[in-house]
């Protein structure tokens, strides 16, 4: 495995990271929903915590059956245990990274874990 | 702490999301070099993996001397020991995310850490 790897993502393509890259501390998913498209199922985690990042357009996300609005710009973490569900708004598609990170698993970070 | 947490971030501004969000699995910095900058510094890490992905714009990474061209939809690992320098092209800022995470920590992910 070589010591950094690089892949090119089109617009609205859906891509899984992990693999492609060869992350070992991270599953990162590029995700496009087309506008009035749901997740077709409720998921919550065993270990990971999720961070969600939306790009761009609007949408919804339902944790623990609160309706949260989503827009470009907003960032989450959501807790392992918690249920969650996306949904793109009718009239807008919603582009938006999941970032996939063990619960508890980052010791130090930045400064702390940089060498300049 | 609650099991859900979520900020919004105009656009262009610099935000680090592990104090604001609460993260426990990683730091997510959402960043943007306006044209011609340079991140002022060559860093390497000591345990975390780096995780670039490229909103929009152009610009270069330098990779242990490789110069790597950056467009909007590209993604890049690079592992911890790796000597990294972020620059915007001369004529157009560069928006990205990088995520840090401990090399090595994930376990399962997707199906193999859903319940459904």
């Amino acid at each position: 495995m070589s010591n950094y790897s690089k892949i090119s993502i089109p617009a609205d393509a859906r891509v899984e990271l992990h693999d492609a890259l060869h992350l070992t501390g991270a599953e990162v998913s590029v995700n496009t929903l087309p506008g009035g498209a749901q997740v077709p199922f409720v998921h919550s985690h065993k270990q990971n915590e999720e961070i969600y990042g939306i790009i761009s357009g609007k949408g919804t996300i339902t944790l623990d059956g609160d309706d949260i609005a989503l827009n470009a710009g907003d960032w989450l973490r959501v807790a392992p245990e918690v249920k969650r569900q996306l949904s793109a708004s009718p009239d807008s598609a919603l582009s938006f990274i999941c970032i996939q990170v063990k619960a508890g698993s980052l010791e130090n970070f930045t400064m702390a874990d940089a060498v300049v």
